[in-house]
């Protein structure tokens, strides 16, 4: 059995930062149009406390989503050391294409994956470049994707980015617009003989009876801004209900797939969604193994990036693994939880053998 | 080795129909954003030359491509006499995602994959449902990655969708506007240990350097309309030459690859872009074999569809197979080459047996 090996890593953090203070003069509506009655400081003292965001990252205005994929790309195949000549696929994972600052509406041909490939200058007509749309989970199905080419033996060296500027779609009038970042993460994936390393197993699923409408588009809460704009919007309290419910069996069942033990995990990498919810979300994961979930297990860095979507698990990962984020790193042997849950709604997960 | 087979098919033609003439009162400008100084006569005589497009269709103005996607989806699995819930994956291949009419921005969540199985009402969570951009060939490279789960072990039926309302992302004022039409056509694949049935090899290729952008989006050729707001748009000329230059070659990697031989080709599937443009390919494809296109060797559509973008090849398989395309069928034990090419600029291509 072939398996399937993070050779390289590479991430974008936008440069523009944006804390919570920044919000103050905001105005805010609910859901029903009207002009919340609490004072921002009370409502981003809550927003703070829920999702542990205290700023986000914007991207440059004079840049496009494929940019900064094009960027952290670059970083992961210059950390692969491999012939860019020698990819065989570039999956692009994106949900709102490249929407230029200041407009709402994509520039969707091409595919942000050919823009990549146009940026890295790869000559080779057999590097396939697509984009995959499939929520924040995006990059972690790309991978998984990824995987399948390569146990198929259609493929041997895998791009895998998420990119997004979920900033330039939030509803400014919308409190959850304070969730939304810019990011770009990538790795390379490389297909190897070696035995018990790489990925060990995988989960996917798509949740699309009511839950397919937890996350969609609409106007503006603001109903004298245009109506026929639509903005990503979300219904919290249903994503948090669902995600507690559904997001540690899917975490259980790519373990109990792995051939490891709930003992063996030594991080879990988790999308950047929510604080409170990702905590939740874990804790329950080692409760359905009768386990407390061990201290430092689950890395975060959305109080200092907010939610960028399918930017934040490579994002993180990279990071861990240059040595960026203080406190975590990953070493030789160790057995990683990958999970992610978002629009679709799509849950997945893997779990990785350095 | 296990084989992919289609065992059901489906498609849906919206009923909107728009004549050649009823372009004739329509002002058309240049990329230079010169009015022509032909008459629309002139312009729409040599327009049908070319395309050998006389009328296209377009999409109800209350509904989505998603919608559509789902008729074709239903059609489909209706066809293979499954039970929906045994689907494993639902890969909907599209560029410019839920357009509503008379708007230009997508509605981007969720993806059109999880409105479809949302539709279908599939409760199975395990059932993947995720969107692929690819250009035109969106729909053949969804095949591909359906056939890529099936070597892998990682689904046994998979329902591939290609839908687009391209009618709703064409400039008005651009002539090109008068090739693009809407349409939704979907199969489902099967894993099956029957031998030399199904998939019997596939190509698919990415040329991203300048032909990256072949195929853009752009403003309006009518400087007066709003100059933020981005349409469809190709370089015509160029995507000729290049579909020339390498269409052929693709087709033949798949043909070498599948041990069939050039005389074993019942039909050729090839994407409707451009009557001339897919004659010359095809044309080019027999010559590198020393051949002579065959007569009746490839289907066309287009004359009454126009170019659907992801949904012509399999609308025109679906078509056949029902008998709804005069002089045309499909017989058990006949070999069926399928091609596209599209924005990316993306090329793909793969060999059937029935």
């Amino acid at each position: 059995m072939v398996a399937s090996k993070i050779i390289g890593t590479g991430s974008y953090i936008p440069k523009i930062v944006k804390k919570n203070e920044d919000f103050l003069t905001q105005v805010f509506y609910n859901e029903k149009n009207n002009i919340f009655p609490n004072s921002n400081e009370i409502i981003i003292k809550k927003f703070q406390a829920i999702t542990g965001i205290d700023e986000r990252r914007y991207l440059d205005k004079n840049l496009v989503s494929s940019d900064m994929a094009a960027i952290a790309a670059k970083n992961a195949v210059d950390d692969a050391k491999i012939n860019i000549e020698e990819l065989d696929y570039i999956i692009v994972a994106q949900n709102f294409g490249n929407v230029k600052h200041g407009q709402l509406q994509p520039r969707s041909v091409p595919s942000i994956a050919s823009r990549v490939k146009h940026s890295l200058g790869i000559e080779n007509p057999n590097c396939v470049a697509y984009d995959v749309v499939f929520g924040c989970p995006g990059w972690i199905e790309g991978v998984i994707q990824a995987q399948a080419f390569i146990k198929a033996g259609m493929a041997k060296k895998c791009l895998v980015v998420g990119s997004e500027t979920l900033g330039r779609i939030a509803d400014p009038y919308d409190r959850d617009s304070m969730i939304y970042a810019d990011g770009a993460g990538a790795c390379v994936i490389e297909a190897s003989n070696e035995n018990n390393v790489g990925i060990l197993s995988t989960a996917s699923q798509t949740f699309a009876k009511d839950e397919a409408y937890f996350l969609y588009t609409d106007s503006s809460f603001n109903i004298d801004e245009d109506q026929n704009i639509g903005y990503m919007k979300m219904l919290g309290r249903k994503i948090y209900e669902f995600a507690l419910n559904n997001v540690p069996n899917a975490m259980k069942i790519a373990l109990d797939k792995s051939g490891k033990n709930i003992n063996d995990i030594k991080k879990v990498l988790i999308h950047q969604a929510n604080e409170k919810m990702d905590e939740a979300i874990v804790k329950r994961f080692y409760e359905l193994y009768n386990k407390e979930m061990p201290e430092g297990i689950m890395p975060m860095t959305i109080s200092k990036l907010g939610n960028s979507s399918v930017a934040t698990v490579p994002t993180l990962l990279n990071m861990i693994l240059k040595g960026e984020l203080e406190n975590h790193q990953i070493n030789k042997g160790d057995t990683i939880l990958f999970a992610a849950v978002g629009a679709g709604m799509n849950i997945n997960a893997f779990v990785y053998q350095y």
